[in-house]
């Protein structure tokens, strides 16, 4: 199965092509969020590097969220795009699943893939690796911190992997039992397409045109609309497209 | 400091730039061999994508083998002729330490990085992680795969990591104890230029002239003529450069 897979949904953008498993060729950046300039071209190149047609792809794999509003949209409208104009499979995988398979040879540890969300907000999920297959024990969400160190105190050992882990050390180190947590080495900071599509290939496709971004938190547009009118009195305020 | 990164030593090609640790851009192809004409342009690809110059760099990080021949040299004069009229610094680094490394917080186990070396011999090293760092327990090394298996018989657990694994996953699996061995998910099939960068970031530059590759093994031309010339008889068969 020839696979194209795109991961926009935070600051790195993560493209790659694949066949049954193989690697073809891909592309990370982490240089800036202008990802709306920067897709195509770099899709256009793996095209070009493997010889391949946009035709010639079996499936797109797109990374569905949780993450930024404006990188999940260029993301899953390019995929969508492409699957509904080439006639071809479409398939949505938690952004946050991307980090943690990579650490999925890790036994006996919480594995916990985070985003910052900003206002010391993250989005975050609890996976555990299960004879190197892993299971969501915690689901992806978008949690203040202070309370998702609450849901953790529970667990023995705990990893946390994503670059935004950074910002937050400090933080989780003091709140937490510095004996029971661990950082992901600085190699697993990205998120890579690659991952995503190997993800990708195993799960079942799904309807393109009810296929939605993840976002898993209102705008605070919406949360102010929300505020001032009740829930009864209008129709939703964001159509999901 | 600013990192260009090149992994010529294989049929996968991985060029990276990062800085202080963070990935800037990288690109991992597993296309076909013909790195000579491929090498340049994603290379130059890279600095279009971070507007820097080849000048803004401050050290070139290359994979010194083992691999193929040609890969090596290919990659290795590129980072030679940087390095040297650019006046940057050069760090080479194992090719099979980069494999390994992805497994750095697999601990427990002997990670065993390798390539085919075709006629049923690999290139193989033995790794260990010792609070997330890599410790070398057997050298890398050109050697029999029946040979490896004889070094290996003594470790109570043993993960192999690289693409060629699965050429050899069967016999691996009659020579040794089956339940003793494991091989890395496919995420960690390739080599990726960013991880090398990582490792040569903290590693000490070298002498730029009197740097070669580790081809770890004679080649076949070698070995005729030293079978057919007493050593004494002559000068050095290839000349190192």
């Amino acid at each position: 199965m020839k696979v194209l897979a795109i991961d926009t949904s935070n600051q790195p953008l993560s493209v790659a092509l694949l066949e049954d498993e193989q690697l073809l060729t891909t592309t990370t950046t982490n240089i800036n969020k202008n990802h709306s300039v920067t897709l195509m071209p770099l899709i256009e190149g793996l095209f070009k590097q493997t010889k391949w047609k946009p035709q010639d792809i079996d499936r797109i794999v797109v990374a569905q969220g949780p993450g930024s509003y404006t990188g999940l949209r260029i993301g899953i409208t390019t995929a969508k795009t492409f699957a509904c104009t080439l006639n071809k499979e479409l398939v949505g995988v938690s952004s946050l699943e991307v980090l943690a398979e990579t650490l999925a040879n890790v036994e006996d540890y919480l594995i916990v893939p985070l985003f910052d969300a900003r206002r010391n907000n993250v989005f975050a999920g609890g996976y555990q690796s299960k004879n190197g297959k892993l299971v969501q024990i915690i689901a992806d969400q978008h949690i203040e911190l202070e309370r998702l160190c609450e849901l953790l105190r529970g667990h023995a050992k705990v990893i946390f992997v994503g670059k935004d882990c950074t910002s937050f050390k400090k933080q989780l180190l003091e709140k937490l039992d510095s004996k029971k947590i661990s950082f992901a080495a600085q190699n697993f900071a990205y998120p890579q397409a690659y991952v995503l599509g190997l993800i990708g290939e195993k799960n079942a496709a799904v309807e393109i045109n009810s296929f939605v971004p993840h976002y898993l938190r209102l705008t605070q547009a919406e949360t102010q609309w929300l505020k001032n009118h009740r829930e009864t009195d209008h129709e939703p305020y964001v159509e999901k497209i």
